[in-house]
């Protein structure tokens, strides 16, 4: 039997069945049968709160950019270094656990539209304000800040050091997860000095 | 009056067209009709030589990634350091002078599609082979041996600094491409020294 959902739950609810459906595909792949038969209403009803397959898209790629944000939040209580170190290995368990995805946030097979392409630059923008906060930078966080385009780079340094890495047979990954992330943090500091 | 071309010359006509019009607009928005406008040919006859749009825009997508190998192909008389900084010299003026086709080949908007985010793959697996080589680390060139994933991403932090340093306004650039190459070629030297 259908439930019935006020609108908001019934959103939320079919947002959430597009990014479960996202871990094994491309957003472009999604197929709005299929999520709405998951939800168990009608190809018109999602329609109702979704008007077009692009918005839909969207908000299931806003979710997933927010999702990243959510899980890489570091626990503000501990010191800034740990709060890094946190988000750093939650930020490669994630990139792991859904390198396809990832991939295709990262890199597009957007449907021939810009959305990925926006939402991913404002998740990266929000990243890059974090690390500058937790590094004590946060006044310096303009467009031109030598010390932003330098974080901002280096998280694409460490996002394609764990997709390649991740991409690799576990047996022949040159290093474990926290050695990733050692190095990681440890090219952070070397590079600030240079900017 | 329409050119008659064999058929390589036409192909490459076509493709060069497609080039072209790349400068101005991400892949997924190039117009068929257009090219065979500019070619002078009718729709039909490009279809002709390209079965589908999509053979069509794997083949400008290819040759793009063949330009960005070519442009940025050092002289090899140089010394080997002479070399990268002059390869780097010529990246940063490529992703500059052509951002936002630049940006639609890095991150997607490939019109649901994966062909772009192979034939980016590969550029950049084609980038990476070539400065371990001028490191004298071709030996390396295993996907899991650590000096290519640090180059391999070590790649991705300069074309990351290439696209925030070319989207600034140009009185707002903290820095000359010369002394973004610089940077670049310090924090290869860096992070070598970390992996």
């Amino acid at each position: 039997m259908r439930q019935r959902l006020p609108a908001e739950d019934r959103r939320r609810q079919l947002v959430g069945i597009g990014l479960m459906m996202l871990r094994n595909r491309p957003i472009h792949e999604l197929s709005i049968d299929a999520v709405a038969e998951e939800a168990g209403i009608s190809r018109g009803l999602l329609f109702h709160y979704f008007p077009t397959k692009r918005d839909f898209y969207i908000a299931v790629i806003s979710a997933a950019g927010r999702r990243l944000l959510r899980v890489t939040k570091p626990d503000p209580t501990l010191p800034p270094d740990e709060q890094l170190r946190q988000m750093l290995l939650a930020f490669v368990a994630f990139v792991s656990r859904r390198r396809d995805s990832y991939i295709s946030f990262v890199r597009g097979a957007a449907g021939g539209d810009n959305y990925v392409v926006e939402v991913y630059s404002e998740t990266r923008a929000s990243l890059t304000a974090r690390v500058l906060d937790l590094l004590g930078e946060s006044t310096v966080d303009q467009p031109a800040s030598p010390v932003r385009l330098t974080v901002h780079a280096w998280l694409a340094y460490v996002e394609d050091l764990a997709i390649e890495w991740s991409g690799l047979p576990v047996d022949d990954r040159p290093s474990s997860p926290e050695e990733l992330v050692d190095h990681s943090i440890a090219a952070l500091t070397t590079l600030r000095r240079l900017s």
